[in-house]
C-alpha cells in the first residue's frame, strides 16, 4: 500500500491503494512505519509523500470503517493520531506532492508536512470533515490554525469547504502549484534544495520552527482521542457517513 | 433600534438608528439582548448582523457620550465588553452584512462575528480609534491580532487607518465583497450553507475553532474596562473627541 | 558608522559603514546607543532606520568575526540580542527604510521595527542564515513567526531563501515598496502620519500591539545566547562561513 521509491537520498513514499488511497487502519500503520524507517536509516535525508495520479488520498476509509466495531474505531483514531505525531516529529523534512484529490484526511496529512506542492487540475483539497458529520478534532484544528491563521482556520473547518489548488494556495493550505506531470519532480527538487544547505544549521532551524507543531501533541491526548472515537457513533455522524457511502456507491454504479 | 427580521431560521438583526447607527448605551444593551434572544429560541439557528444602506455602524455615539458623566462612561464600557463577549460566545453562527461604513466600533463588532461580507462601494472600514484619541483596548487588539495576524494588527491599530472594502479584504478585516444591493442576501446564503451541514459536527468544530476568541474574555477584565473608561477622561482624548464632533457638526450644517 | 539626520522631529539613523554596512561589534553597540539616544531626547518622536543606496545592511560582519576568539563571539551575540531588545522596546516608533540589500542580520533588524518600506530594484531580503551555516536563534524565529505566520516562518527560515522586494511584500517580510529614490522620504512620511495622531492614544495602542514582540525577551536569554555563540564554532558553520568569505573575496577581486 506504500511504495518506497528512492531518488538518491530522498525517499518518496507513494500511497498506492486503489481506487481512492483511502486511509484504512492498515495503511495508517504502514505509513507511520514507512516514515519511521525512512528517518531511521542513514540513506534517506528527506521524504516526499505522494499518491496516485489524480488521487493523493480521499481520507479515512469510511466504507470499511462503517463495518467496524467500537474497539476498532477507537484503535483507528489512536493510530491516526500516532501517524500525525510521527509526521510532526520527523527528524528529516517531509514534503507533500499532492498528485490529485486530497480531501479530509488527505489534507490532514499535509498539515503535518514541511511543505506542500499541488498538481494543477480539477482536484479538490480541504477539511470537509463537517460535511460528512465528523467534528474536526482539536489537534487538527491546531495544525490548521498554525498553517492558515485563526480567521481562515475558523471558516475553513466550520464550513467544511473543498477548494481548487488556486484557492488552496490563496488561503495557505498549500505552498505551490506545479504542472500535473511535474508535481513529484518539483517536490523532490524542493527537498534537494534543502539538503544542499549546511545540514546541522538547516535541521536545527527546522526543529525550532516546528516546535509549535510538535507541542500540539504535548500532554495526554487520551481524552481527545476518546472524544473523536465517540463522535463516530453519534446518530448524526453515522447517518451522514452512510449517506456519503451510498452516494459514492451510486456514482460508481452509474459509471 | 434593532429590527429583527426572520429569513426562515436565520434571524437578521438590523441596526436601525439614524443617522449613523451610532452605538448608544441603549443600543448596545438592546443588541446584546437581541443576540441572546435569537440564540435562546429554537426558531433561529444563525444570526445576520446588518445595518442601514450606506451605514453599518459609525461606532460609539460620541456626541451623546460627551454629555455623560464618569459613572455613565464606566457603565458604557462594561456594557460594550458584555456585548463583545456575547458575540464571541454565541452558540449559533453570526455573520456580518456590512451594508456601508463601519469605522471604529462598527469594525469592532465584526471582529467577534464568524464571517464578514462587505458591500461594494465607497465605504470605509477600520479601527480608527487612535485617530479620535482613544487607545484600542487589549481585548479588541487580541481579536484583531487573531483575525489579521500580529504584523497587520500592529500597524492597523496604531495608525488608525480606514480602508476601502478592497483593502479590508486584502488585510483580512473582511472575508468577501458583494454587490451593494446583494450584501444581506449573500450573507444569508452563507449562513444557509452552514446550516445545511450536519449540525452537531458543525457546531462542535465552530466552538473549538473560536475557543481562542472566547478565551480573550477569560479572567477578570475589570481593570481593563476601568482603564478604557479612564482613557475617556484624559485631556487628549476629550480634545480629540470634541474636535471630531465639531467636524461632524460643521459637515452636517454644510449639507 | 551611524549618521543621525534630523527631519524635524523624526530622526533618521543611517547605517554608513562601506562597503556592505556589515554589522561589526562596534556598529551594533553604536546603533543601540543611537536608538536609545533618539528616544531619550525630547526632540525626536520617531526613528527611521536606513542604509546606504543599494545596501541597507549585509548582516553580521563575518570576515571580521572569523578573526575573533570565543570571548569576542560570545560578546557579539550578547550585544546583538541587546540591540534587538532595544529595537523591540523602543518607546517611539521605528520604521525601516530598506535602501538596498538586506540579507540575514539586515532582515533581522527589520523584524523588530514597526513598519518596513523597501526600495524597488534588484535587491534581496531574507533570513539566509542557514545558507551560511548559522541556525536561526529562537528569538529571531519568534519575531519572524509573529510577522509572517508559522507556515511561512518555517520554510523561510529553514530554506534560508533570499527574495525580491515583490516576494518579500507577498510573504509579509516588508509592508510596502517605494521607488528607489523615494524610499527614505516615504518612510519619513509614514512616521509623520503616525506623529500627527493623538500621541497618548497612538503610543498606548502601539505598546499593547507590540507586547508579544517584547515578550520574546522575557526571562533569561543567557542559554539561548550561549547556544548561538556555541553554534559559531561548529565545524560546519566555520566551513560554511569561510567558504562564503572566500566567494565574496573572489567576486571582489574579479571586479
Amino acid at each position: 500500500m506504500i511504495q518506497a521509491i528512492n531518488h538518491g537520498n530522498i525517499r518518496e513514499l507513494r500511497i498506492n491503494r486503489p481506487p481512492a488511497n483511502a486511509l484504512s487502519p492498515e495503511l495508517i500503520i504502514d505509513l507511520r512505519a514507512a516514515v519511521e524507517n525512512a528517518a531511521a536509516g542513514a540513506e534517506s535525508r528527506a521524504i516526499v509523500l505522494s499518491g496516485m495520479p489524480g488521487m493523493f488520498s480521499a481520507g479515512l476509509d469510511v466504507p470499511h470503517l462503517l463495518t467496524q466495531d467500537r474497539a476498532a474505531i477507537a484503535k483507528l483514531w489512536r493510530e491516526f493520531y500516532a501517524l500525525l505525531h510521527r509526521l510532526a516529529c520527523s527528524p528529516i523534512p517531509i514534503a507533500g506532492a499532492i498528485t490529485g484529490h486530497a480531501p479530509a484526511g488527505g489534507t490532514v496529512l499535509l498539515l503535518f508536512c514541511d511543505w506542500r506542492c499541488m498538481a494543477e487540475g480539477n482536484w479538490k483539497i480541504g477539511l470537509n470533515e463537517v460535511q460528512v458529520g465528523l467534528p474536526v478534532p482539536p489537534v487538527i484544528l491546531g495544525a490548521l490554525h498554525r498553517q492558515v491563521g485563526a480567521r481562515q482556520a475558523e471558516w475553513l473547518a466550520t464550513s467544511g469547504l473543498l477548494m481548487s489548488p488556486q484557492e488552496g494556495l490563496r488561503v495557505g493550505l498549500i505552498d505551490e502549484i506545479a504542472a500535473f506531470e511535474k508535481v513529484i519532480e518539483r517536490t523532490i527538487e524542493w527537498c534537494k534544495q534543502l539538503l544542499a544547505l549546511p545540514s546541522r544549521a538547516m535541521l536545527a532551524t527546522r526543529a525550532k520552527a516546528r516546535a509549535d507543531l510538535v507541542a500540539l501533541f504535548a500532554g495526554s491526548l487520551e481524552s481527545e482521542i476518546a472524544a473523536a472515537a465517540a463522535s463516530w457513533w453519534t446518530e448524526e455522524t453515522q447517518a451522514a457517513l452512510r449517506a456519503m457511502v451510498e452516494r459514492l456507491a451510486a456514482k460508481a454504479s452509474r459509471r
